[in-house]
């Protein structure tokens, strides 16, 4: 299972309510940290999530209110013992960036940081699952990410229960995909495993509407996406070039996505009832993040 | 009348309920902010006070959770429209600090910060109240501050009522302490004004117990510090350079302080009875910071 939660959902300015943005992804024990707005490391603590488990952040830009929690998360990991290399994947420029924030006050961190300057494609792959990022169209280069748990095959028990094959090495053979024999008989793949798809995740940053959005997030399970105003100032979200609700919604539309969250929300809106009605008409399947919301699929 | 609100007041690592460290003093429509701890800019927000008030930043050291919610909280004012200069007074080293800082993400500020990298004694003065610092003995270059307001006269109605003076010049020059004649008779300032003592709030840093936080701190009508640990564990304070709660009530003990506040709490405590309850067997006048906690003297 795949376990999301909302650690922040405002744009450029906090609010009351709504912190910096910041979304944390956990899956079989390891967690993904997409974007690290001020305050993220507290945000952890309110939740009750140990920020130890984060093994990858990925950074969508580097806009302040997208990073500027990094250098008090990296420090508060090295002082409760972290250990192993953090990944962190974000834009051309990150090494720079994420060594020049480090610069900035009187303490090393003491955690092995990795910085992994992104293009597109896959970024990171491993048996459970595929991390991949697409180019948005923002005012400085912009990422969106993808999390792709792989298929897997799951045992019929009954059938192997029937001929009496015991826990062991031919059913872990038969999960990787693997013909077995069992007394002498031929035991398929196809008849003692299903295949269980593995659920696609979709992050989009600060952008406009755009085809590689689209593309990246193709028939998403969860397709989370910025949506910074309403589409009653449409122009004013493309001069920044941000999304509106609609916009979000249409993206959800021509990707074939299952569910929509929308997030990052500018401060002037008070309740959110406005851009989740917008975006809903579009899209039906649309719902508001708001800090500490819990998604699990 | 000095307001003062505390927006944290955890130590290095934030709990759910304190955030990093941040002091936030107003006098007079102006505010001063005694550190900046990541997430203040949103801790302004919880707290209903507008950022865009403060006009002189002091910060005690360069240690992350006294200094991270710096460049967030400079991009917000800008994003408010920010005018003026805003002063920030700081260790050898604030310049260089602040630059990389600022250079460790991809926007740049809009608003006119001007560094004082500070030594000792006064650092600011105008017509109604004093700033000035004393170094303090942390792992790091650090300081403490003291806001003096200064001495006023306050007209005495009764006695210029009954002599029928009209508001005007005459009053404002016995306030600035200069004798005046009325109808041909000599109005001197002391039988025409009372003087009101200015109040002295002083903030001592991360530090040892020290003799220049004594001598900063002499007479201070409110004085907050630092006190990261129990006594039960004064070896570990020293070696970290900070102060127990106990050595903090020394500290007031010492400068004849009438009050005493104790903040930036190490996250192992979890309700503050017990530091609370070691300072006051020392200095029985003492309280224990809270987020939003508002004081006024």
């Amino acid at each position: 299972m795949i376990e999301i939660t909302f650690l922040g959902t405002s744009a450029m300015v906090p609010t009351k309510d709504r912190n910096h943005s910041g979304i944390y992804l956990e899956f079989n024990g390891e967690g993904i940290l997409f974007d690290c707005g001020e305050g993220i490391q507290r945000q952890f603590k309110i939740a009750g999530i140990a920020p130890t488990k984060i093994r990858r952040i990925c950074i969508t830009h580097w806009h302040g209110d997208h990073v500027l929690g990094l250098p008090g998360l990296l420090l508060t990991l090295g002082a409760c013992g972290y250990t192993g290399v953090l990944h962190l994947y974000g834009p051309s420029g990150s090494k720079e960036y994420l060594g020049n924030m480090m610069s900035g006050f009187a303490e090393k961190i003491s955690i092995d940081v990795e910085v992994h300057e992104i293009a597109q494609g896959m970024i990171f792959e491993n048996d459970l699952y595929m991390l991949s990022c697409a180019p948005l169209e923002h005012s400085i280069e912009c990422f969106g990410f993808s999390f792709i748990e792989k298929d897997r095959r799951r045992i019929i028990v009954p059938f192997i229960r029937k001929l009496g094959i015991p826990d062991g090495p031919l059913l872990g053979k038969l999960q990787r995909g693997i013909d077995v024999v069992w007394e002498g008989k031929n035991i398929t793949v196809d008849e003692a495993t299903r295949v269980v798809h593995g659920k696609k995740v979709v992050y989009i940053g600060d952008t406009l509407f755009c085809n590689s959005a689209v593309g990246l997030s193709l028939d998403a399970d969860l397709l989370i996406t910025e949506a910074t105003l309403s589409d009653t100032i449409e122009e004013k979200a493309e001069n920044y070039k941000h999304m509106t609700a609609k916009q979000a919604a249409m993206l959800a539309n021509h990707a074939n996505a299952k569910k929509l969250i929308i997030t990052h929300f500018s401060q002037r809106y008070k309740t959110m009832e406005v851009l989740e009605e917008e975006a809903q008409t579009v899209f039906a399947n649309t719902q508001c993040a708001y800090d500490f919301l819990k998604i699990k699929i």
